[in-house]
């Protein structure tokens, strides 16, 4: 494809992309294909000759929109927002087009160098701790993902509470984490993935009323765990839970890990970047005097497109010794004279994009005010709606709502709620998804796309409803 | 940003980058930025107000171009190619605009279907074995990078080994994986990262000629092991290495690795792709016998830009059992009807940004075709390239080259090499990296970048030339 040629179909994307934003609400948002109808669309044999772009771009009309669940839909409430903006987007766009690889400093100095600038401007505009910024110990890394940054979070864990062994010789003996029930289940997969094992990866109570993990129960667990010989490697706090948005109480934890030297490590995937708006820092209380590592994602609710999670760490050292290997063809004098950062021993794959360039794209459009605005904006929004939903006497409000997700219930079995839930996501509307709190399921409405209005919330409340009293 | 200013500055993007393509050999193909130049140029504080997209698109050249390394330069020949071409940075764009998750068929059918369609059509387009079909008890799914598959097979590897035991209880006891010394770093990596520790990660002898691995000491490794009372999990064979592209002796191999019920995970990343020429196919003798997983880049040398890195298995079941947790809120009908792959299973991070979209745009532009003659011209120019080193009496020429790298030396110490390779590559003219064989510095220079001709390889020559005459 010539540059000409580009520049004619790039025009066309850009606008097949704009032209779907502007008309989003006419698709349903959940898809309604069923298991192998996109699959049996598409020819099973690759094509011997090229084609030109403009088939693509109708067989993506033709089947692939059929089957895509709409998540930038103004009525997507399901699971969290993923929001994807414009700049978020020509971010992306941007790093696709200029393709360098920013493995090592060397391969891309301004790949490594925009990354640390923008980390440490979403550290200031998070009220983060100054120790988590690149110029001190710490540093902040782009991951794809906040399962990623737990797993590293989770070897660097390894790395410090055995001393460097478990690197050098595997694991022996027994190493243990913690989290609760309502932990995200990435903890538990980065506890399998190294090698600690699910048993291992010990499930702290939580206080039923507000799910939050209970200091006392995580203080007992460790105690008999080192008396059984075990060794406690790390401790996941949750700032905003995925089922209900819950707080663990992360001063009361923090203080139990620094008693025994246990890495305290923070997962605010979702409602991290909340943090953004000076009243509500608050929930990062206790994060600057007690965590070893601190993980959020703009690509969640900070108008940043998939993929983008960031991971602070308090000390870098334990995570790139974890982490680093230097074979022979990645040798270079600036790693070698110690005065860069080579993100590749921050990461699990070697190869990284130059995702920096759409945080930086994002923040630079909205501005600080901006980005308080959005997230002012869907918590507001959740607000209104949890109004609704507590003057109905039908149906029951899970609270508090610090943040743009609201839980409620009908009040009615599981098995009702969940036949509601489906004929809701069945019709199109909108789409939400359900959670288990104590037994009993509760609807999940999670607002905060980018094109969502106060209008579109009131809509799916009167939907809800509607759907309610037609069950 | 409204639809219609995303429409306007989409389309000042894509100029932007369709201009960068068309004066890209302006610039200084490595970057001439010192370490903390980029940075330096940069506010070291956040904007509170938005700013105008014109101003990043401003600091973009003023600032970043100059920190650049610019991969896809005709004249850069280090590492490996990262092929980004115009179809691929489309189906990037593409996927960002479209913004869908897709951890689990549920959340958008389209994007697990098309990746399994996608990935069928490489593995038929590359001759693999029909059990890495998804029809049969295998499947592809697009990684991030050959660093994760490799971590991906491990695993799945690992669980197989134990019973399912490392996932449920940590490793215990000693478990064992096989490299060479030629092997990529990301296989020490994954099992550092997997908790079977460095020392566990046994190195096989290589032939000094070939580079390739000795199954004759891979299985007297093995054999040491089992008598010392270790579990052999897996063996890596690599098709193409890293530092020479050296094939190892995978029949061979996987005669072994059959003996002993061991794993054989085939590490293609860079080469792999070039079996899209039929007169390649060769290059995987043994696999459609013996291997377990395979795993090559499209990123690489396929025209697909960076992420885009396939493994397939020939059984999905133990990497889907090591890494499959499901907690209630990804909990869906489809998924619990069986009748659907959720590709949160086949790697570590739960969300997946729609990458097939950028392979399948690749795919169909270019066609079967196309694909082909990509890789034969690169090919072509390393010969040309080859035969111009073989001419010269003053430089040794590594053979063979089957691919497109070409490893060579002048005839000089260890320490004039790596001068002249720092004299050229400060040039800004070409860029090139290097490596040791035998303890021997070569230098390397890997075409395949896709606007590379015969007259850049040419001109390539002649510059190494003048700066060996100049040293």
């Amino acid at each position: 494809m010539s540059p000409e040629e580009f520049r004619r179909y790039g025009r066309q994307v850009v606008d097949w992309i704009a032209d779907y934003l502007s008309t989003i609400e006419a698709h349903p948002v959940r898809s309604q294909a069923r298991p192998g109808q996109v699959r049996a669309a598409l020819p099973a044999h690759p094509p011997e000759q090229g084609e030109p772009y403009e088939a693509v771009l109708q067989d993506l009309s033709r089947v692939i929109l059929p089957g895509v669940t709409h998540w930038q839909h103004p009525n997507f409430f399901a699971y969290f927002p993923a929001n994807a903006s414009g700049p978020g987007i020509l971010g992306d766009l941007l790093s696709s087009g200029l393709g360098v690889q920013g493995m090592v400093w060397a391969t891309s100095p301004a790949c490594t160098e925009l990354e640390t600038v923008v980390v440490d401007w979403l550290a200031e505009l998070l009220g983060l701790p100054d120790r988590f910024r690149t110029d001190a110990a710490g540093g902040g890394v782009i991951q794809d993902s906040a399962s990623s940054a737990s797993l590293v979070a989770t070897l660097a864990a390894l790395h410090r509470a055995s001393g460097g062994k478990v690197g050098a010789d595997g694991i022996s003996g027994r190493y243990t984490m913690y989290v609760s029930s309502q932990t995200h289940s990435s903890l538990e997969k980065a506890g399998r993935i190294a090698g600690i094992g699910a048993s291992n990866v010990r499930v702290v109570d939580i206080d039923p009323v507000t799910q939050a993990m209970d200091p006392v129960h995580l203080r007992a667990l460790i105690d008999a765990d080192i008396s059984a010989g075990a060794t406690p490697a790390m401790v996941c706090a949750t700032i905003g839970t995925t089922s209900t948005t819950a707080i663990d109480p992360v001063a009361e934890i923090g203080a139990v890990c620094r008693e025994h030297g246990i890495w305290l490590h923070i997962d605010a995937a979702y409602a991290g970047v909340a943090a953004v708006c000076p009243e509500l820092r608050w929930i990062n209380d206790g994060v600057a005097s007690y965590a070893d590592s601190y993980a959020t994602d703009p690509h969640k609710w900070l108008l940043t497109n998939f993929d983008c999670s960031v991971l602070w760490v308090s000390d870098r050292q334990p995570m790139i010794d974890a982490l680093s290997i230097l074979p022979e063809y990645l040798r270079n004098s600036a790693t070698e004279s110690g005065a860069v950062i080579d993100y590749r021993d921050w990461q699990v794959p070697l190869g990284r994009r130059f995702r920096a360039l759409k945080l930086w794209s994002v923040i630079r459009w909205y501005g600080a005010e901006g980005l308080r605005e959005h997230i002012q904006a869907g918590i507001a929004q959740a607000a209104e709606f949890a109004a609704l939903v507590a003057a109905d006497q039908d149906f029951e409000l899970r609270r508090p709502h610090p943040f743009g997700l609201v839980c409620f219930r009908p009040l009615r079995t599981n098995e009702e709620t969940m036949a509601l839930l489906e004929r809701i996501n069945d019709s199109g509307e909108l789409y939400l998804s359900h959670t288990k709190i104590n037994g009993q399921v509760f609807l999940r409405l999670a607002v905060g796309a980018l094109l969502t209005t106060s209008d579109h919330v009131k809509n799916a409340w009167a939907a809800i409803q509607r759907a309610n009293q037609q069950l």
